[in-house]
């Protein structure tokens, strides 16, 4: 179907810059075929009308664990370790395979209505995962949280079912995988080895957790003398393109690692703040040349995986730590939030960016609201003024997902029915405060 | 009219804690004037379905300049000095009344349209900001911004101007006024003892910008060998009751004084992170028993007028600078939004807090939306994922002014459109970047 964007507002690459223009963007099949001049042979099934409205990419959430989004808001003010182990562990010792999906589609919604069309997730279940996503239409990048020892064999078989979980999901291209070897302290040296061999066999990606709190930091380096950035790197981790969520306690040593060996840091400021874990040193790593790209988290931790509250945070959080107003500008953070992402996903030819080839992966902002009023300064207004419901229309891979804010491919009241039933059975509702 | 909100999940007081409970709320006139059950008398006009909805007690918002709204996004990435005597000081020089009231206009709709129903302004023209908040339907509370020095005359000509500014005004029962001495470092301390002595004459209450940036606090330790805080105490300004704008720069002995004098502060998180000013000691604060309330500072240093937004910030923020994730709940920052900003107003016998006798100030969200499901911790979910578009409908003063997000008092279409040509008057308008 050939779709086009009419006389729109759009935020487009120029450069080592970005302009915001008045332009027509031609779509086929998946792809933008055309920016600015039709191609001869299109024929528009559908137009959207430009008017009042701002075009920009879809925005990238490369680190979330969509399954949590039913545990928002049951495990607040808790300490990094009780909030995990004393709280999280145990509500997913009694999820089920369907909890799984309705959490995902959840996730999904959330992310759509927020102008989100492609997220990096790490978890347990993912057939239930990639059953929601291929439903949604959304794209996703997925990996199975592994944990385990290079002693015994439980890792490996986990190992296996993510190979075999993955290949049953191979029939959809808004899919794919990487390997996800937990974090340092749920994952040993001999296991780390194990895993990173098995993404350079196989070519796969790998997407951690490292160096979150400061209790991983004296664990690691007390079992292991290094720093978990290090120890990450000297068992192979950093061998293949890795995504690495968090890094809020990283020193000058750390990135210059991350910098030498290609690793992109997901800064994830929301979770980062609600544990107590303090600020990633954002300004130190974009300073190093390191790949900076953003996430929510999951929703028992942040607890929102709307991006557009993520990017306010990263561009005004540094300013405050910094005392400095020039710290992550409006630009940065709109590239850290979009074509960044997508490097970090091995994706920056696909998505990223509104260019002429590129999958048409599109969020359509309505201008007719009060945060983004006066339309002086558009990507200011992302940053700092938007909350993510001006987002009225949403295109991923070609197909329109959201229209005047309707999910078209999911039953949105179904959804937030059943999510709300997973609470009330797991007695985990609160009445008083 | 009587209005009811017809079983609906509502946050109430229950002594010292809060509770979510399904009810029902009856409002008559201006008034709550039942919970629960009707009075015996009662007749609904009209009939407010609560299934899938909650009524929390509009948010009141403690400093803005509303004018400000037309200079959203015109000035990032500066420092605070530059900011205002670079950038907003020659905008203001070329602004008209007309501007002033799309800009007050454009503020209120979208507070109004995230659940904030009362605003304490600071501006230069009470005029045309209380035009604009007599057709709204909002309630706020007025100060003109002075400046001046007790040696020359024109502070006191400002002063003249405001009383009888605020004398044109006094037909509308929603508005309410202050005096507004600027700041120590636009206002000497002859001219504070000034202001300070018409209050006290006056009976009315200071709203008054203290301890902001580093510069100030240099500059008027310089001066006068005193912190900001002494300064303006010692010139007579907690001697009525006063709302202290940012504190961000506050020490111990600041602290003392502001619980000793009785002061309010109004924390403004993301103007503070965005002009480089740094993070207000809150957690010390509401220690030491300080009435903490919130604001957001006006859309030329924020960028958003969103108080969910702040709230966000709020309860965020300082569980990352104080490594502590217990810091500032999401039940402290209800309250911070909500009674103790009535509080700082004089205002916690008429709003606040959802009572019988009260009035009817009232923000009426959408449960079917995805940050808030599922249902089980919702005063959580107002700080930690609510963006503020769940707000569906606002009473404000017993008069449903929004209903289904449509703004019933105001023109919006018109208004965005004349925000839009201020900003192409003024030639304020970016296209790269």
């Amino acid at each position: 179907m050939g779709i086009v964007l009419k006389n729109i507002l759009a935020i487009l690459p120029n450069g080592a810059k970005d302009e915001v223009k008045e332009t027509s963007i031609y779509i086929e099949g998946k792809e933008i075929v055309a920016i600015d001049e039709a191609p001869a042979d299109f024929v528009a099934e559908k137009v959207i009308d430009g008017k009042d409205k701002l075009v920009i990419p879809g925005l990238v959430n490369c680190h979330t664990h969509s399954y949590m989004a039913f545990m928002r808001n049951v495990a607040d003010d808790l300490s990094f370790m009780d909030w995990l182990f004393g709280t999280i562990d145990p509500i997913e010792q009694q999820m089920t395979d369907e909890d799984t999906y309705w959490g995902a589609s959840l996730a999904i919604i959330e992310m759509m209505k927020s102008g989100t069309t492609c997220f990096n997730d790490m978890q347990m279940n993912i057939h239930q995962t990639t059953r929601a996503v291929k439903e949604s239409g959304m794209r996703a990048v997925i990996s199975r949280g592994l944990v385990g020892s290079g002693n015994d064999e439980a890792g490996q078989i986990r190992l296996a079912q993510a190979y075999e979980e993955r290949d049953a999901a191979k029939d959809c291209d808004r899919l794919s995988f990487m390997l996800g070897p937990h974090a340092p302290y749920t994952c040993d040296d001999g296991f780390m080895r194990i895993v990173s061999e098995e993404a350079k066999k196989n070519n796969m990606r790998i997407h951690v957790h490292l160096s979150e709190s400061e209790s991983e930091i004296s664990q690691i380096q007390e079992k292991y003398g290094l720093s978990p950035i290090e120890m990450a790197d000297q068992n192979g981790l950093f061998d293949v393109p890795a995504i690495a969520a968090h890094c809020v306690q990283v020193d000058a040593k750390d990135i210059a690692i991350l910098k030498e060996k290609n690793v992109s840091v997901v800064t994830n400021p929301a979770s980062n703040m609600k544990l107590g874990n303090g600020f990633a040193p954002v300004p130190a790593m974009l300073e190093a040349g390191v790949n900076v790209c953003l996430g929510t988290d999951g929703a028992a931790s942040n607890n929102s995986l709307n991006m557009f509250h993520e990017l306010s945070l990263l561009t005004l959080i540094h300013k405050g730590v910094n005392k400095t107003p020039q710290c992550v500008s409006a630009r940065e953070g709109f590239r850290i939030a979009t074509i960044n992402g997508a490097k970090a996903l091995g994706l920056e030819q696909e998505i990223g960016s509104i260019e002429v080839g590129k999958k048409a992966d599109l969020a359509i902002l309505n201008l007719n609201t009060p945060s983004l009023t006066p339309r002086n300064n558009l990507i200011a207004g992302l940053s700092y003024s938007a909350n993510g419901s001006e987002v009225e229309t949403v295109i991923i891979d070609g197909q329109v997902t959201m229209e005047n804010r309707k999910i078209l491919t999911m039953d949105e009241a179904l959804v937030y029915q059943k999510v709300n039933e997973i609470i009330e059975r797991m007695g985990l509702d609160k009445k008083e405060y």
